[in-house]
């Protein structure tokens, strides 16, 4: 067994909420010893962060879906580790785990904390560490539950998704294609489009950033795409990303048609704040559709079924993954989470703490 | 039996597209010759005409839920007329009928176009001619399906209604209170919240033109109001308005709350039909709420039970309807339709075109 008090635990925590983008001035680093758990508690060196859009919404102040995180605070951030130390017959030490450690090397639970810190162990036969937290963790788990039950996909229909190279876009895509939709991506620049296409199988992806053809004066590239790759409407948009695309999205659905409000990374670094709303929102009236928001943790009781069945189709080769995984550790954090809110990652991103 | 010769038809028609309210340039006036009904067809001479905002989005051109008025047509508008002549079974002269006659005195319904026209017999013991264009006519239609079908009421709790005092603001919150929900209205002005709560029997209106307190600086009228009225959120809120109300609205709904989405009166004058869309959309998904249009013509089939239900409510005094009715023919409509848009109408805004 290490020695555990030979280990230093090297930390990121929120410093200053930012107004836009997080700066270098949003982070303070930090260093503790590692302490050797409670009586009832468990000990976990971190191996892989999920670097998640949402985490933009955490450093922000007020009532959200769940409390932000407070200044001084670890950063929080959803992750695979392996337990290291156990005084808790639930865990052993070599045990591979899921939960919330937040961005730092090592994770002490304390025995009053385990049930809220949502540990569990995880089956890596049923997939990599990476994709643990792609498709088999909560991204996966966002597409599977926003598309099945606030989507209410029907074979046939036409799924339109944004940020379909990301982690939950390209869950949600696969799904659908599985589920027997027609399934349209949106996602940024040629390649992405093109795996999008080649390699998850999408019917079509849309790359709303492509330049006006010569000649062209008002182009909305997205606007374009959808004319060309949805000609029949859209019946489900599940939209990460909000602003023009949701209100392009807007503008082409169907009568009765559901869109699935999970993120809305356009808007998340406006400064002070002030989101813009989907100034289309009045096409849900003309097409008599609805828009819907949901939060993956109200389906934590039925993760162990949509994990199986997903698994399943990892293991038949129906639904492939994508991990971006970011070497450094956890001080390449601040870096590393800019890609998201550039589009600079390709498939779920993933920052590697640890080798294994 | 009037000789038809005799008769001259004054029509109001489309003149021009607005680009913000409409103005004396968007009108036209006509006279035409009343002629004999054809053999199937039916003359009917117009009582009374419901004004509506929803009229406003007719006058654009564009994709809508219906197509819009075409340049040089008859002014498209619902109504309830007498039977002056027939050739057809169905009807006889002196039957009251409702449909859409069109902004105009007399309306003659080709045999070819009885089925589209919506002509339909009404019951004038279930409700008088001016309660037949709204607790027992389109508005109080939307205001139940919306309610019912779209709202999907539980006792206990809490709805909010803009446009309170409208026509199907009025009915919305008065069913909700025989459904056994809390009733909170948003109105402009002391005398329509009072009439909102000591009338109708709302448990709270909120006046959004409410000035600020003395030494007040940063004031909203209706974010106050709902911290007051509804101290326990909002389950249901049944927006008619948009804009500014539908935003301080998002910020104080429950989880899993329901928006009907209705109309959008405060955006439909805005130069250049651009709308400003939700900013606080994000509400949904903190929340898991959703967002939801309709359009009252989906209903058809279900309108002859809801209108025996709320007749019977008519009857039995749990609801109260106000029609605001202006005299002064067809020409007054272009000045009428005005009153809406300046929230200037008191009760569902109606205009006489004939006394019976």
């Amino acid at each position: 067994m290490t020695t555990l008090a030979s280990l230093t635990n090297d930390q990121v925590r929120l410093a200053a909420r930012p107004t836009g983008l997080p700066t270098d001035a949003s982070w303070q680093f930090t260093e503790e010893p590692v302490a050797e758990p409670a009586e009832g508690g468990v000990l976990v060196k971190v191996l892989a962060l999920s670097l998640d859009p949402a985490m933009r919404g955490w450093m922000n102040e007020g009532k959200s879906y769940i409390p932000p995180v407070g200044l001084g605070e670890v950063m929080r951030a959803g992750g695979i580790g392996v337990v290291l130390a156990s005084k808790n017959p639930a865990f052993k030490v070599g045990d591979k785990v899921t939960g919330g450690p937040g961005v730092q090397e090592y994770w002490t639970v304390a025995p009053d904390q385990l049930k809220r810190s949502g540990l569990a162990r995880i089956d890596t036969r049923l997939g990599s560490v990476s994709q643990w937290l792609n498709v088999l963790g909560m991204p996966g788990m966002t597409g599977y539950f926003g598309l099945m039950d606030v989507g209410q996909p029907k074979a046939g229909e036409t799924l339109l998704v944004s940020g379909a190279a990301g982690a939950v876009g390209q869950t949600v895509g696969q799904l659908a294609r599985i589920k027997g939709l027609r399934a349209v991506g949106i996602a940024g620049g040629p390649a992405k489009c093109e795996w999008v296409v080649g390699e998850l199988g999408f019917d079509a992806c849309i790359d709303y950033k492509k330049p006006a053809p010569e000649g062209v004066q008002r182009w909305d590239a997205v606007r374009e795409g959808l004319k060309q790759h949805c000609p029949n409407g859209v019946d489900i948009y599940f939209d990460n990303v909000g602003g023009d695309i949701l209100d392009a999205a807007l503008a082409r659905i169907n009568r009765k048609a559901r869109i699935v409000i999970c993120g809305a990374i356009s808007q998340y670094n406006n400064a002070g704040g002030a989101m813009v709303g989907p100034k289309n929102y009045m096409s849900l009236l003309v097409n008599r559709a609805r828009m819907e928001g949901m939060v993956v943790f109200d389906y934590a009781e039925r993760y162990p079924q949509a994990i199986a069945e997903m698994a399943g189709y990892l293991k038949d080769g129906r639904m492939k993954s994508r991990e971006d995984v970011v070497s450094g550790g956890v001080r390449a954090f601040p870096e590393t989470l800019l890609k998201l809110f550039k589009g600079e990652n390709f498939g779920k991103l993933v920052l590697e703490v640890a080798k294994e």
